[in-house]
């Protein structure tokens, strides 16, 4: 895969690109991360990259053409049509299945704003995508740009060991991780639960999936709604709405 | 305010906490932020931070008293109660009223793992918060917590001009930011909409209330769920679903 970065800001992906599995992944030559510096495209001797809204109002708005140029500039003579990501709070709420989408892909080019925004051009006629990862402003498209990148690099063939993978599938099973306990069995007088002890395979299996699911009915109930129930997780939860009723019963004759 | 980072990864943040707006809030001491790893309180000499999880199965746990000692370490003879965030897909999902209200503490502590689960006694006993700042895995908590450290620092006072501010609060005004558009007026063929070179201040601000009405019902719906809309904002989405319903039995006529 090759992932190519507008941003007036190139030494915030230093770390993030040097560091553990993404550094490796580099190394490995799984993925070729470029970084752009669209100032260099500025059509003015300034390096201009913004200027005032028409219409008046407070802020400054990125201008067309040093995006366009920079982005024309990576794809010339390429057959693959890149997927070009604008990194946005009005974008599409990312996920994890749009993550597994990209992992396809041949070629990803992000453009990342910094405070400003992007003129309206740009979404209408040069991106393919726009994503947001999450309801809350940031100072700059950087972090969100990293974050995307992390979650689909690491999904490239040869990136992850099976041991990692095997920890981290959070929400390719629909439900929040099981507790993890390790040693020492006892830390400050808190222990670990007996079951984890026991050498039960079968025992600890049921304990896991239980406490997935407590933990997913307890934290996230959005995430249970579409899911199909067996009937032992039905099961399951009748008990904790039944107990949670109880408890209210509880508060209100003691209110 | 003062912000502690427990991270396997320091070289991580080294580009982040440089750049831009943060390195500024930096430099001008309105935030103080310290990465520690917490490697140096593993209490074997091999440096060891995580073990096999109990009961089996794939993946590291991280172990818990190099983060329990290197805590301690932070908050000796400290007065302040500091928020301990523990960055994880299991927590609470991160928005915006979050960093508004971390916004007002004095301390945060943030512990970062890295691709491990952690010991279910951190979370327990230990920290404060759980935050998610997504659907999507990651390979560690570093990015999260940068995430969560840009949000909060730049609504600290004297951070960010109220040029800045006034572009990017998407998110305070409940709906999506409407278009911007900067010079050149044509480019390409494609130009600007003819209100906002027009000087009507009232009209320019009609459009873009209306338009940012317009791009939150067909992008994000679920903004809308809870707000209370005025008159003329209910008549715009009146409009605007009449015509959906006149396209899609077109649509049906012609099939």
């Amino acid at each position: 895969m090759r992932i190519d970065v507008l941003t007036l800001f190139p030494e915030m992906f230093t770390g993030f690109l040097s560091q553990s599995i993404i550094g490796k992944a580099i190394e490995k030559g799984a993925v070729q991360v470029n970084t752009v510096n669209f100032r260099e495209y500025a059509t003015n001797k300034h390096g201009t990259v913004d200027d005032y809204p028409y219409g008046g109002g407070g802020g400054m708005v990125l201008k067309p053409e040093p995006i366009f140029l920079a982005v024309e500039d990576l794809i010339a003579g390429q057959a693959v049509k890149p997927r070009i990501i604008l990194m946005c709070p009005q974008g599409v709420p990312y996920t994890q299945r749009i993550a597994e989408q990209l992992a396809e892909e041949e070629h990803l080019i992000f453009i990342c704003g910094h405070y400003e925004g992007y003129d309206e051009r740009i979404r209408q006629h040069l991106v393919t995508d726009e994503l947001s990862i999450g309801d809350y402003v940031l100072t700059g498209g950087e972090l969100p740009a990293m974050v995307v990148m992390d979650s689909v690099i690491r999904l490239l063939p040869g990136v992850l060991g099976n041991e990692i993978s095997a920890v981290t599938d959070s929400f390719s099973t629909g439900l929040l991780e099981h507790p993890h306990y390790t040693r020492p069995a006892e830390f400050r007088g808190w222990s670990v639960p007996d079951v984890l002890l026991s050498g039960h395979h079968g025992e600890i299996a049921k304990w896991r999936h239980r406490e997935s699911l407590r933990r997913t009915w307890q934290r996230r109930p959005d995430l249970l709604q579409n899911r199909e129930l067996s009937e032992q997780e039905r099961a399951w939860l009748r008990e904790w709405e039944e107990e949670r009723g109880a408890d209210s019963r509880q508060e209100s004759d003691e209110a």
